[in-house]
């Protein structure tokens, strides 16, 4: 059962306070990284060095990596040098390098200090490549074989290097560090005879990444093939490292945040919300609301445009928020679908003919239905029952024309400009609901009014 | 390398019409599941049983796991009962589960009946619990010792039986069926001596989960911990199966579409969007539309109330869209945030005054920042470049006014809806922007021209 934080929380702060040390790391012990990291995280800055001192090596490094970097920073001001070497070098290189990536240049010094020269020169590799990219991710410590070893020998191999390894359950067969092919522990254990060649064994089929390929594409191959890891090799086909699941995990959610905050019109944060200062918060999002309020000019001009027949048929201006927002509700849903199917690489541009096939079927059912239902609305509620006999017939007409056309529009804007903006190397989900509502109300307005002066004012 | 899908499609669809098998089975060998079903959906109906008949019987089953429904179907209508017999029996539990769940009755039927007894009562085992839930994604196969072993017949143990289980890496210590702790095989394999007893070495501390747990649950302690798979347990405490990291990754994708779809006001759907029909995607689309057009009905009874004043100040139509869409687009990023959060587990309700405080913070930032700008805006652009003589600068007060309480009430709407949503038992997703933003129309009508009829009416 998964431990309750509050109630955790609250023991440890009073044992804290009591210095019941030894019943403090009794119940450390028991506790999962990730936990001990949360309860660490609301507990007062002061405490948490000491804390920390009480939890064995190998957990207190997990600890450390599952921590927020403002509070890695906090502890690493508060360790002692040798503190500071135990933990460093505890860390998988991956975690390592995400460590350096994120602390100032000052704590970054002290830590390389610290770092054993394996470990430096391992972290320093890492650093080298793009971010988000394979080899930014990637950890250098797997379990390598050669292809002349027997299964003894590989078990074997396995138990004098494997203590360090970020996974020993898929092992990689290399020769001159070229991949030749993988071998799970599976495959060895199951292997019926220990005088086996792991060339025998091994599946030389292998699925890798480069170092550069992007990692949203390594988290969803690992999710496609169900692999607990991926070996990422350089562009001379030599073994660099590997990507774990669990990293993937993290990249495919931290992506999809990313893709949510970039469709509901933010810059996507690093923070999580409640980390976040109502100053970043608003950094975030006052950039895309600026932007968007400034792009109204156009629905504002065009309304401008149309002002002295609008003035005549004052009725008109009723309809227009049910109009836009229908308009804007057809067009996000057109797009969040493809912007979705993008990023899970279910669609392609390729597929465009498809899509705007799909969509232009979709809009006219949608379209001739919400027309049908307004044209009753608008007679039997607006006209009827809250008895506004400014409403003709004509004019139910005009508008229910009207939402038929615009969410056909709507549709066709919200599935192609995200997959235009896939080919021309902008990220879609810039495309979403936000800017297509802009887009769409515009020409909703400009629909509108044409054919109220075609039939109204005609 | 990933196999680009188009490619080999074209290559075993000339292999096949050449009916080169032998060669066409080679090929096949050398790729994924995940790959070969992708490719098969690609080809016409009449030649994936034919092509299925090439796969070795394991990867046969693996790919049959990766299919979509309808193609499984299709493959089992074609299936002979020994063939049908070879790859039922050939799944994990938790796919045959799956599948039973998906198929017509006659199908079921069929399948229960080659389905060996073992097989069967698994499957019925898992379809009795609720859609969902811990239970029904589980899979029985796991590898169990007992305390009493030593490490040697620990691996032996693993070793003999591990061939069908789904994951052997973690090992299940029980004894009448009670969870004691788990041991992997890293620490059996790094156990200094053969000889220690399981009992030393295993972890007591396990994290579970109960057979009514919600999936998604699930899948983010999965994600949290890092574990290659949770352990499942019933009422009594008693270990009935696991839940391995690849069917979590597979859950935290699909809640995180449905989640996507709810908040573009669509109801969620199961099927791909390029495997939809034009009538499923309208029949996922149309209720919100229609809903949220139907509620428009508010925005146009309060336009038409101010009618009369708005006739003898038609400037004030012209900024409506963007007051409104301002409107939209500020509760829109409160409310997606917020979701976002409450879905990943880093908010809970206890938060509300924490959110709502940050989010005072951020409207009053993002309205003032705006109302400004708005000011500008309107006097520089619409007023002296387009030349709108009627706009006053008591007019762009207005607006801007408006537009900073519009914020404020948008973002307080946005952040206080879906945690009370989430609070009642109802999905916070629903509770996004197109919801809010109906919401925050009519409320910011109702500002503007409460303002306006206070200041130029009056």
């Amino acid at each position: 059962m998964a431990v309750h934080n509050v109630t955790v929380e609250k023991t440890i702060r009073s044992l804290l306070d009591s210095k019941k040390y030894q019943t403090l790391k009794d119940i450390l012990v028991t506790m999962e990284p990730a936990d001990i990291a949360a309860v660490f995280e609301e507990l007062d800055e002061v405490r948490n060095p000491l804390l920390f001192r009480l939890l064995p090596k190998e957990t207190a490094a997990e600890t450390f990596a599952e921590l927020d970097p403002e509070w890695q920073e906090l502890l690493i001001r508060g360790f002692s040098d040798t503190e500071l070497r135990e933990v460093v070098n505890e860390l998988y290189v991956d975690d390592a390098a995400d460590l350096v990536e994120e602390m100032p240049a000052n704590v970054v010094k002290r830590i390389l200090a610290q770092a054993d020269p394996q470990m430096r020169k391992e972290i320093n590799e890492i650093l080298r490549y793009p971010e988000n990219s394979a080899g930014s991710i990637m950890t250098t410590e797997y379990v390598s074989l050669r292809p002349s070893m027997t299964v003894r020998e590989a078990i074997t191999r396995i138990r004098t290097t494997g203590v360090d390894k970020e996974t020993i359950y898929t092992c990689y067969v290399t020769e001159g560090r070229k991949l030749l092919g993988t071998v799970s522990v599976k495959d060895l254990l199951l292997a019926a005879d220990d005088e086996t060649l792991v060339s025998q064994i091994m599946d030389e089929h292998v699925i890798s990444v480069t170092t550069l390929t992007d990692q949203e594409e390594v988290a969803q191959m690992l999710s496609k093939y169900n692999f607990l890891a991926l070996p990422v090799v350089d562009t001379d086909a030599r073994m660099v490292g590997i990507i774990t699941f669990d990293d993937a995990m993290d990249v495919l959610v931290e992506e999809t945040t990313e893709d949510i905050e970039k469709m509901a019109g933010m810059l996507p944060s690093e923070k999580t919300y409640l980390h976040s200062s109502a100053w970043d918060v608003f950094r975030h999002r006052i950039p895309w609301l600026a932007l968007l309020m400034i792009s109204a000019t156009f629905t504002g001009m065009i309304i401008t445009g149309f002002e002295s027949a609008l003035a005549a048929q004052v009725v008109l201006t009723a309809f227009i928020p049910m109009l836009m927002d229908t308009g804007g509700n057809s067009g996000s849903q057109a797009s969040v679908t493809v912007i979705r199917a993008l990023s899970l690489g279910e669609l392609e541009f390729s597929d465009l003919p498809r899509v705007v096939w799909k969509e232009v079927q979709t809009a006219v059912l949608c379209g001739v239905a919400l027309a049908m239902l307004c044209f009753a609305k608008i007679m039997l509620i607006d006209r009827m029952l809250l008895g506004n006999s400014d409403i003709t017939t004509l004019t139910a007409f005009v508008v229910c024309f009207t939402m038929a056309v615009t969410v056909l529009i709507a549709k066709l804007v919200g599935c192609t400009l995200p997959m235009a903006a896939k080919k021309v190397g902008f990220d879609p989900a810039v495309m979403a609901s936000p800017f297509i509502t802009t887009i769409v109300d515009a020409l909703s307005l400009l629909v509108y009014f044409g054919i109220a002066s075609a039939l109204l004012f005609g």
